[in-house]
């Protein structure tokens, strides 16, 4: 058993994420203690790191009392209050890492709890899939306690990149939302992309295999029209403007492959406020004030 | 002036990206007759290329009987037939390739059009803006003639790179279309992030910084998304099931920045039809069946 830290580490919630994340501190030497609603999932780790620094404990209770720093990978900010408001005795003068998917304002209430009740709160929104943990390409998002971030930086690490957003604790889980609004719509734009060409008898995998390198391409764009929107106008030289964008083409050929059109639909609405609006001759990034005031 | 090839090029239509096609192929020393429905264009191009093999053509026809190759890069298909609708005489033994962007109904229509006067016909999708012509990461997209592509493909490679795709003249344009759905999306969930996190001071700049990597790593999931579609089976193991994916808390965030919820909204309508059909353990590219069958 390596024992390279004292750090003794509780992890609450064992999903597919919180597995991931209390595998990766078992694997680094962490004595780490787990516990779950449900207590099959924490045997099964417990019995594949039978040599090493697991301990699964009966009651979320214990699993606190044995970690200075508590881990949460919890269902929802509900499950969060369910599993913790019973245990605020416990909890006084530890460190709660809360890493459960929950909305900025979420953030903000659990970390205000937290502070009445004497515990150091750091949240965590993760942009990674369970099996990327501990890998290139893993990034854990953080706001909250400058102190827990820095102190426990090096167990941090062990799930993937860690970056610091600042005091605000709503601030990672927004980060985290907005980057998981990119990918969700990314995912939508490339599924219908494949519901187009699938009447000509493309595969998806055929049209993935254009699409992926083709975004990343595109993804290239993202600071020049990030440059626009930070400096207010769009009427710079060089943009492609919205009437040149106009969707038209691909709304028509949506239709004509007989497939819904409203994921295209809703860019081109988006478009199409700021050309009504007398702005057709800006460039395209405009469509972002569409977003700002709702229709 | 190098003069590295016989065939004689046209160019009809200098818009932005009429000129890069023109600009490449002087470059490489094809004689190239450009002509442009205003004349400023052409002028401009063949006095950039003074020692070159530019020549600029007074009338359509002029521009059409010099060349044994005439691309036509003009606004959209109405246009193409306004220019060469009266010049079927002049076109008769020529090849046609047509980078005009328009629908695949409409390349369908082009290629038969072609045919009936005699002419062999290629169609075009270009994959780039007219800064990335020339340069790594171009790539245009063709289908129609088979013949055309290929006795022509190294006049088409100095553009970018080239794939055909079959007879079908409408399959390029489907594909083009289909992946500028994609691109379009994406720009509309990236601006959807960054108007997300401006409430709490981030720059649109700080979340392009992010948001690239972040969704060119996410274009990963692509290719196992296509493997279950094209498998028809949405229940294999390993997938993140629609429930998990359920978008509330996006959406929620996003309402309470004080933003439109409609880019995210529309995602999380195709993944709630799914639900509602009682699908919602299977996996998450169980949405394509949402856009392909219109609510």
């Amino acid at each position: 058993m390596t024992m390279n830290n004292d750090v003794q580490v509780s992890v609450l919630g064992l999903g597919a994420m919180g597995s991931a994340l209390a595998g990766a501190l078992v694997k680094a030497g962490y004595p780490t203690t787990v516990w779950n609603r449900t207590s099959g999932k924490a045997d099964d780790l417990v019995a594949q790191g039978a040599t090493s620094a697991a301990t699964s404990a009966a009651t979320a209770g214990d699993a606190v009392r044995s970690g200075h720093v508590v881990i949460a990978c919890l269902l929802d900010h509900v499950s969060v209050h369910e599993v913790l408001d019973p245990l605020t005795a416990e909890l006084a003068g530890r460190t709660l890492i809360n890493v459960t998917t929950t909305t900025p304002e979420q953030s903000r209430e659990m970390a205000a709890w937290a502070a009445g009740v004497g515990v150091a709160y750091l949240d965590g929104g993760i942009m990674a899939v369970p099996d990327m943990i501990g890998r290139p390409g893993a990034s854990v998002l953080y706001s909250g306690s400058a102190e827990v971030f820095h102190e426990h930086k090096p167990l941090l690490e062990l799930w993937g990149m860690s970056t610091y957003f600042g005091d605000d604790p709503g601030l990672a889980s927004l980060y985290d939302l907005a980057l998981l609004a990119g990918m969700y719509v990314m995912f939508a734009g490339f599924l219908h992309g494949a519901a187009m060409v699938a009447p000509a008898g493309v595969t998806a995998g055929e049209f993935a295999t254009m699409a992926a390198p083709w975004l990343t391409a595109m993804t290239g764009a993202f600071e020049g029209f990030a440059a626009v929107v930070d400096g207010g106008d769009y009427t710079v030289e060089g943009q492609q403007s919205l009437e040149f964008s106009s969707l038209d083409h691909l709304v028509t050929a949506t239709a004509e492959q007989g497939i819904s059109t409203e994921v295209v639909a809703v860019v081109q609405k988006l478009i199409q406020r700021q050309i009504d609006a007398g702005h057709g001759r800006e460039g395209f990034p405009r469509i972002i004030e569409s977003i700002r005031q709702p229709a």
